[in-house]
């Protein structure tokens, strides 16, 4: 089969920042998404179970300019203020038109 | 610890193709499965948003010929009719005769 | 985007060992976990099913030492009781020191 090698990118943040979140990656140029709630326990700095509940897990899958984007705007955005985690690995994908920005035009 | 490199391979698709799916999984050779139930949005073509809603991921670890043998089937099966996502990557896992066909003889 | 190379370490159990196993990676140093509910189907030994219903997936993200002793220990303590997965893979993090036991002091 024909593979495209794309990215997986996460990012697990609370279940507030959903539409924020999604709106952002939309605008960047994300054009698909799934969320899957999670339940967790993190470390934000010196205190202990900063976000503990209710979080969501939102996945992506973009190529490398696009993941750098997200990565950038997460951190600029929303690392100074959430405990959002953010983290991307090398995936193999079938029907790679349905991430890129540019439909194949059959 | 001794580990087998194998790949994880994820469908994403509607819920409705839940039962159908596991059949053919199960029939090619899949020893064992995992479902999480996701939210998303994704596009199918030049129209937007085919499937919103719920859907399922499914996520199965197996050798590299069965991920290649379940690609050619859900490309051939499913693609042309539903707006199904598969993506596969390697894993290192402990206890490789779970995933593999032919059980350790102890 | 600076990052980290970390590992992804998932395992899938049974729900009723989900106490005692965020007890277990707490104490090893794991510092943060995601939690999901999913449905699955596995095989344990030569018995079909074993764990067929609904099981825990947690995700923790730690450097390869602790990959290391978490596998050891889940393979000492659960493998030969639980029918209990264990697999896990490279990613690129952001705020590495998140997930290592050592805070970066600012």
């Amino acid at each position: 089969m024909k593979t495209a090698s794309l990215i997986l990118l996460t990012i697990i943040a609370e279940d507030e920042l959903e539409s924020r979140l999604l709106v952002d990656l939309k605008s960047l140029g994300v054009r698909g998404y799934t969320i899957c709630s999670v339940r967790g326990e993190g470390h934000h700095g010196l205190r202990a179970s900063q976000w503990e509940g209710e979080n969501i897990k939102i996945e992506v899958i973009v190529d490398g300019v696009l993941a750098e984007t997200i990565s950038e705007h997460v951190a600029r955005s929303y690392f100074p203020h959430f405990a959002i985690i953010l983290y991307f690995l090398p995936v193999q994908v079938l029907r790679e038109e349905k991430f890129t920005k540019h439909e194949e035009h059959p």
